[in-house]
């Protein structure tokens, strides 16, 4: 009976690991310590940039990098082996078709920068591909919902969101250009050009403003000051679109049907 | 029949030309393609001012500007040639209407600069003018809605909004008189007149906070916090009024008429 | 029949002047000429102060400020005549009770630095009371009704705006107290004090950002961040609680009474 | 009848101190006076962390924290005598119970420093514990709708909220690595590692804007214009979803149950 208290594990596992196939609400264990695992993973890839912690702590992010490594090559091969138990790929060449599958891809891409050892500064990004797995399991249970209430105010007001994304767009060039006609002349290198310009366009429309670069001149500073105000709009304009469109999204949710 | 064929070519052109005659909705090919080239075009007058680009690709800039005006060229005499199809332009001296119309002097100014070859450095900025057809175009199919929906959202406010202007006015005045006499003769060149003290007024009111200028003394910085706080509603007040009127304006919208 | 010409016309300039005692909307001529006038008086008080201007242009600002002040004893001495028209100032004394109202004070107050030839640096300050009559005239027609649904509903949501104000104190607080242990022996200057601290908390959560002051320890930017994050909850609660108080009030406008 | 009376005042007492034994409506006027107290010294508490002030008021600060103390003292034992009178702590060990229950140990913490006479420098930020009584008291009246509807307003798009919350989150990781990957070997100090990318990349998400880093080549400017755009959103977005849900939870709390 050892085959089949191999297949009775293999189904329990598939449960745990499917997130499809799980009955309850939310995620199952397995699937919660996989995310874990991949925020851990995560954490450690943005850190181990850092040159001043990598010094101090190079053996701890190498073992932390290993024992993760193995974690993911262990999951990596429970998903080769349970995935026939998915109807979908259950019929012949399913564990190929599993393996194509473009889930099944990106965790590979993922493990590929430690099981290949390769250390370039670059490679290690591969390692944030993880994240997609994380986005994919969000889809379920209660945020699935939320996602498409997001989605649903987005999509009904996609005309006037775009229409206040072009507004903008005209609101950079037009502030650009005037202060390139205005400044131009008098700060070269800040407003040279009116590429230059829109890179202290866009920090006033956002209401970022570095201080990197702004005008001198009194009228410089009177077209500075009215695309400040104008980006107050730039940002009500959205946010009101979007309010009233999160308002009706929940009304209609609640209405009957 | 060299004629009728004539004819029916310059139908067939002003149905693809004149987005009014369009039976389908959105824009049709030839306008689309028009829309791509203004886009395009613009996008070449705001590179072409960057002089580290012009160094490099004068010669490919120098030719696009070329071909665009060719196209444009070509695109202004058929609008001159089919305008005749329209009922409007279709009397006497028809053509010489449609010359005289805002549309087509707007073409005819985009076109000046490259046209007499004018190389002087504010010249370009009449090709910007291309923009306007593009907006004229916007106002077509399904964006006109959503204009007539912020449109009628501002305007349903007006009073509201003019009146949360009016209150961020005296803001600045207020908040520009109280840093004057506080920081005027601590640092003259940045609070030494209502005027100078109004530029960090904005920035503060408007949260942009280049900090090119900011208040050195306790009781200017006090002031200052209070006027960035006030800032914060000067930004929630018209936004809370915007999505009020989003709302109601999207409720008046679906409401049985 | 002089004498009744003389009412006649003083009861036609009443009209003109008493914004209560108008029959159509809006405000009469002469109001509105008295508003730009007030309007172009704040204009040239703020300009004055600059320096750089009041050199070139001192003999035209003289000059107008003449003028301004000429036009605006006329209307003081002519509401002084008409006001025995309107009936809360018909009685024994009636011109002795107006000229003590609190309106007809503020336009005496206002005249006082021309009349009196100060030219102390502060004095024209007083010159800025002239914006309160504006807000009174603004209390009437459209903008009345304007100014009570962004009364009714800031009244309606007292409780909630409170609350966020008094969690952004805490916050305030709370990130100044933090940035104060951690940064305040790194940085004394910027941070050696709470309140020093809350200069570059306040500029924080306010998202204004000068960038004069702002931690340069790792924890600090932790905190720092985790502040700036919040700050957007600043923003956001008060103008969503906003936004759903005008829904509100117009929704309460609208409905059958 | 020396114990009756004592008995009396300990009950009027009681009325006066506990805000669930006050029968009307807001705070009793000696837990208003309670709270102006720690109001004051939480403001002692602050500016007496400034050097400036500290020596010039040294006498005065010392003078009103040890009348401060000594009121709390007295209200502390006060409510250790009168808390029988509270069926809560009626029976037998009630003092005991309540001296140890959280609220009275707050109050003996935050008593602590001045009593044991500590000068430490981190000591008074025991004193700040007091707050926590004022956010109690808080809960009390008709703040506590206001809370309700605040806390049912994120309770009921808490999903919204957290997906919102992983969005800014993502865009906070992909715009740093983007930065860092683009920037790490121009400005090391600024991009050199993904952690420090994301001290500005939060500067840049919330609109803060410091200035004290920011990207220098055209690529990384691209890319941090996208960045600031994308922060806009990071603001709208929370805010659309807390307009809507409070103008949903003003509905309900209206409508008949």
């Amino acid at each position: 009976m050892d085959n089949a208290a191999a297949l009775s594990f293999r189904h329990r596992l598939y449960v745990q690991l499917d997130p499809t196939a799980w009955p309850r609400q939310g995620l199952s264990l397995t699937n919660r310590l996989v995310c874990a695992l991949i925020l851990a993973s995560i954490v450690f890839a943005v850190l181990e940039t850092e040159p001043s912690l990598e010094a101090d702590f190079e053996d701890i992010f190498t073992l932390l990098e290993w024992l993760l490594t193995a974690a993911f090559v262990t999951e990596y091969i429970a998903r080769l082996w349970i995935c026939t138990e998915n109807p979908k790929y259950g019929g012949r060449f399913g564990r190929f078709k599993y393996a194509c599958s473009p889930i099944a891809i990106v965790d590979l891409v993922a493990l590929t920068p430690a099981l290949l050892s390769i250390v370039g500064s670059e490679a290690f990004v591969l390692r944030l591909f993880r994240l997609v797995r994380i986005l994919r399991l969000a889809r379920l249970g209660p945020f699935s919902r939320a996602m498409a209430h997001i989605g649903a105010a987005f999509r009904s007001r996609r005309y006037e969101l775009t229409l206040s994304a072009c507004m903008a767009v005209l609101l950079l060039i037009v502030s650009s250009l005037l202060l390139y006609l205005i400044e131009g002349n008098v700060q070269p290198k800040a407003f040279g050009s009116i590429p230059r310009a829109m890179w202290w366009s866009i920090a006033t429309l956002t209401t970022v403003g570095y201080g990197d670069v702004f005008p001198i001149t009194p009228l410089g500073r009177i077209i500075a000051g009215m695309t400040a105000v104008l980006g107050i709009g730039l940002i009500a304009l959205p946010t009101g679109i979007l309010a009233a469109a999160f308002g009706d999204a929940i009304q209609r949710d609640k209405a009957p049907k």
